[in-house]
């Protein structure tokens, strides 16, 4: 497995490995791997010759407020773990060389970016649009997988994809999860061994949501209790929409996702399901 | 010489060139071409195996009160222009075709976009990114060719380019002229006589505006004096900038650039040049 730091080397590698007919497969990261992302890897390496992962932790789709200092960083450990998942290079750039210049360009989410973790987190699918456009140019895959955990995100970028016309394709890899069914994420670490314990009451509930709502009733409410009565977190949204347009009242294929705040660390998660069905 | 209309097409013509290895060069135009685009597709050639040029009178960069239904059309006139000049493909979508669905994501030029034609035009940049960034997707060309004629178009197309790791190059082709100077301008023909025979004022007071600037004086005053003494247009800006950064008081390679506006078309003029040199 190599590993490059500089856009010029990575660049080298995709012009040997494209010329010689080979195909791409890019597992975006900010690092700091758990299951889930190797089952991204997985997905990447059973349909594409080579697997490119990038582990970049990018500064433009954090908030002023939030934990871009603080996010968990270990890279040797996450080399190995690519590595022994069959990744055939890893790009792990700079700030510096991920964004060398001012500037003025921007893109933004417009309306994608006002539902579930849009509205607490003003401009960050905006910063992960800038990013993620940098990397599909330099990597230049055939496909590029993403979790259905960041459920928003990825709906923002088959957004994209679609309507900037990007000659990839993405992929939707499902949520990897504990035994107890906690969604894996870099941020469980900072649970503390209570909040650990409570945390899996979050996956519950949307269970207990979807079966709700497929029976007609409004989910929230009870999602709301459950979580309320079993967990010390703090509900920060639990909201039922359209997937992947990501509107109100949704008729069919729905998302149904939440963000609770615990001390350190705030969870994610969701389930995408159809309502018709059962 | 072929014509594709649809992105699908479109899409098999650049899957076989670039697979039999064949480098792309884009001509992006509007159509209504004159000879300034005949210059874009002679650079093109001469640097490229095949040349696409897309002829698309896009909506998106045009305001609410401007002039996009009236925008000049002639495309079998252009196909003939572009075919005697040696263009491969023209690929000419209809609006369905380029913006298939309402899309969310949008794309800024920032404080580019606040001095020169941007002032007078918001979104017109906006639109110009969306579509650029359309195009290179599809295209796929090694190089783009643009006319310094829209110099702030170019500066920013050249920050998106370097900003989002684009992996094409972008080149500058200089403003071609009739023999009294008017630049070639598809909105040329929007001018009454009486107007066609002040419009070579504008180069000429940008000519004298480029000698007093070396000189170290404000060149603006004395420019606007000689436009509205002998022409009938009115003066939209006469601006003096940093290029391609389009920052107020440049040191060394510097634009100035107008707008005048006549009864039906509104021209626009450049010179780019080093201040220190003679």
């Amino acid at each position: 497995m190599q590993v490059v730091n500089t856009v010029q080397d990575l660049k080298k590698w995709v012009q040997s490995t494209t010329q010689s007919g080979r195909s791409i497969g890019l597992v975006p990261t900010m690092g700091f791997l758990h299951e889930g992302h190797m089952a991204l890897v997985e997905a990447a390496k059973a349909e594409n010759d080579v697997v490119a992962m990038s582990i970049f932790v990018n500064p433009a789709q954090f908030g002023p407020n939030e934990d871009f200092d603080r996010y968990p960083r270990d890279f040797e450990r996450d080399s190995m773990l690519a590595e022994k998942a069959g990744v055939d290079i890893i790009f792990a750039p700079s700030v510096k060389e991920m964004y060398p210049h001012d500037s003025q360009i921007t893109m933004s989410a417009g309306m994608l970016a006002n539902v579930l973790c849009g509205k607490s987190r003003p401009g960050h699918f905006d910063g992960v649009l800038k990013v993620v456009t940098k990397l599909f140019h330099l990597v230049q895959p055939n496909a590029a997988y993403f979790g259905q955990k960041d459920a928003q995100q990825l709906a923002i970028i088959e957004s994209l994809v679609r309507d900037f016309n990007f000659s990839l394709k993405i992929r939707r890899v499902e949520t990897v999860r504990e035994q107890d069914g906690l969604a894996k994420s870099s941020r469980n670490v900072y649970l503390s061994n209570a909040e650990r314990r409570e945390a899996p009451e979050l996956y519950r509930s949307l269970q207990r949501g979807v079966k709700d709502a497929r029976e007609g009733q409004d989910p929230i409410p009870e999602m709301i209790r459950l979580i309320e009565s079993e967990t010390s977190g703090t509900i920060d949204y639990i909201e039922l929409l359209s997937y992947p347009d990501l509107q109100q009242e949704p008729k069919e294929q729905a998302i149904l996702a939440l963000a609770v705040q615990f001390q350190k660390a705030r969870l994610i998660d969701n389930i995408i399901f159809n309502l018709k069905e059962n």
